[in-house]
């Protein structure tokens, strides 16, 4: 079975386009967390964060940076989170790139911060090393 | 006072650097989710994602997606989330632009997918219809 997302590209399969240009497109997620939960994703198939090239990636930010402002504008809530998951580990089901916009208001109670683990300076400071010299 | 990460990225408070090109900087989230919970923002000072210009938007988001790989390799985590908060309903502690991304490992509980609202086809493409609208 072909993706569904770029069968939602194509045009194939049936959705609430909102918005639309050369390597992106935005759409209403199909089981909104509140309502205007739009998804914005690259036309082209990449599965994640980790292998879109930088000029989708790039234009994939601008595109949610304009829908994000009309859906909060038309929404009128009172801020929105961006979302973008990658692996199953991390909730990720349609593996084809996209950012989630999800509306907010206050006291909503959707995502409240996970608690924090607690690591002491000592592993901070070896942790930042670690991902420094991952770095290069 | 001035601003928590402004202060960072002048390196005038002590904080667990990761990262720094021209315009962006990234550093352990001092409260982490997760062990290599990292944070990434502009060097200048923009309250959220509505008021960052593009250049310096896509120049956060090629270095969240640097910095992610990095993460994701050197944690060794299943996955990872990123995600950009906008405004206090949303859970926008600090008003200066930033990135989190946070290391997901399989069966963490962390970051359950919030229960969907009931919105039927009808007012799916009203919604739909009214985002389009926002964006003119």
């Amino acid at each position: 079975m072909e993706c569904v997302f770029c069968r939602i590209a194509k045009g194939e399969l049936e959705h609430w386009k909102v918005y639309e240009d050369e390597r992106t497109i935005a759409f209403l997620d199909k089981y909104p967390i509140t309502k205007g939960h739009t998804l914005v994703a690259t036309k082209k198939h990449y599965e994640n964060l980790l292998d879109v090239p930088e000029e989708d990636l790039k234009a994939l930010i601008a595109a949610v940076k304009k829908v994000a402002k009309a859906v909060y504008e038309s929404m009128k809530c009172d801020g929105f989170n961006i979302g973008q998951n990658n692996f199953s580990a991390a909730g990720q089901i349609v593996f084809h790139l996209h950012f989630h916009i999800i509306p907010r208001f206050e006291n909503d109670g959707i995502f409240k911060r996970a608690p924090e683990e607690k690591v002491d300076g000592k592993e901070m400071g070896k942790i930042a090393e670690k991902i420094k010299k991952g770095l290069g």
